[in-house]
């Protein structure tokens, strides 16, 4: 057998593998609800995939929630392009700016109670296919909000609706109650070796 | 002090210091130019992430282009959806099904050769802002396209130009080559406890 004729074959054995391992997976999974997905770690990303999940459900036509718990902290680029179909997307950006931009730790938590209002009017909308809850994780952490009432309204919400919470140093009660968790975490970056933030990438 | 005051006085110590470093950091950032992003590992998000990216580049009013290496791999909610804006978005899905499933060498690197056309045609095309080349790091990684003749593509472009690579099992060329390179990593996932693939989130 040639070298290339040979990589062929054993290419072809893996993959015959792979497909009966991942025909299985498939086979065994049978529920059919509401998942909650928390996207964690230091690495970029985190809140882009809610976003890019966004898409993805319109796509499939469902009804969509967005609470941004920071304002400034997400790109104000999917939030121009997302407002576009206020029928399909619900927007809210709460908060003001960071808080290490803000300073006041009473502020922040009557701004992150007042988006939680929002969040829990969503969650509890049988129309709403997906909420996306974007930096909870970092009021969470600062403690803002309780986590305790938080996943009690989680738990709470319709069977079929799906919740992506993003932010940094998801806690631990939160990485328990989650079914998908997904830690993004940074190898490198062009920020370190002193590039500026790029509008449509960045911010 | 009382406890509550306390808190919030250190609260506020730390955030001074957090808001310094940052705005070191940002002054100190000073080239402008496109970025090439890469999304790795074997968490979620990798795509999500892109497409997220997707929304954001739209919304600060850039063209974008997509290429799909592996048709399958991605959800089609986001074809869909991101299809309803031809004028905007140049979307092509190319490759057939996965490699596990085709179980043919030849007619994969045949189709990774042909999507790799339209990259080229999309990085030669300064009018497009940011292009995705969703799942090129799996045909890299099966030797369907040479690293070397893609990065020299990639080096090519338009110098304002953004381009996300996405997929598990970056090559070490490909994450030298990088300016960010995000690694999404697996905490927990549902499909591990039985649950099905869920319509507009896990395709």
């Amino acid at each position: 057998m040639s070298e290339s004729t040979e990589r062929d074959a054993r290419h072809k054995a893996r993959m015959q593998r792979k497909k009966a391992l991942i025909d299985e997976k498939i086979a065994q999974a049978q529920d059919e609800y509401g998942l909650l997905l928390v996207h964690s770690g230091n690495g970029k990303g985190k809140s882009s995939s809610a976003f890019g999940m966004v898409a993805r459900a319109l796509g499939h036509g469902l009804k969509v929630g967005v609470v941004q718990f920071i304002k400034g902290a997400a790109s104000t680029g999917e939030e121009t392009f997302f407002r576009r179909f206020p029928e399909e997307v619900s927007y809210h950006v709460m908060g003001e700016g960071f808080t290490w931009e803000t300073q006041d730790r009473q502020r922040d938590i009557a701004k992150a109670q007042e988006a939680w209002a929002v969040a829990r009017r969503l969650l509890n909308d049988e129309s709403v296919g997906l909420v996306v809850l974007d930096e909870l994780n970092i009021a969470l952490k600062h403690g803002y909000l309780e986590l305790d009432a938080v996943l009690a309204d989680i738990e709470a919400r319709p069977m079929l609706q799906h919740v992506v919470v993003t932010g940094r140093g998801a806690l631990p009660g939160m990485i328990e109650a989650a079914d998908t968790v997904t830690e993004m975490s940074l190898v490198k970056h062009a920020f370190k070796s002193g590039v500026k933030a790029q509008k449509g990438i960045e911010f």
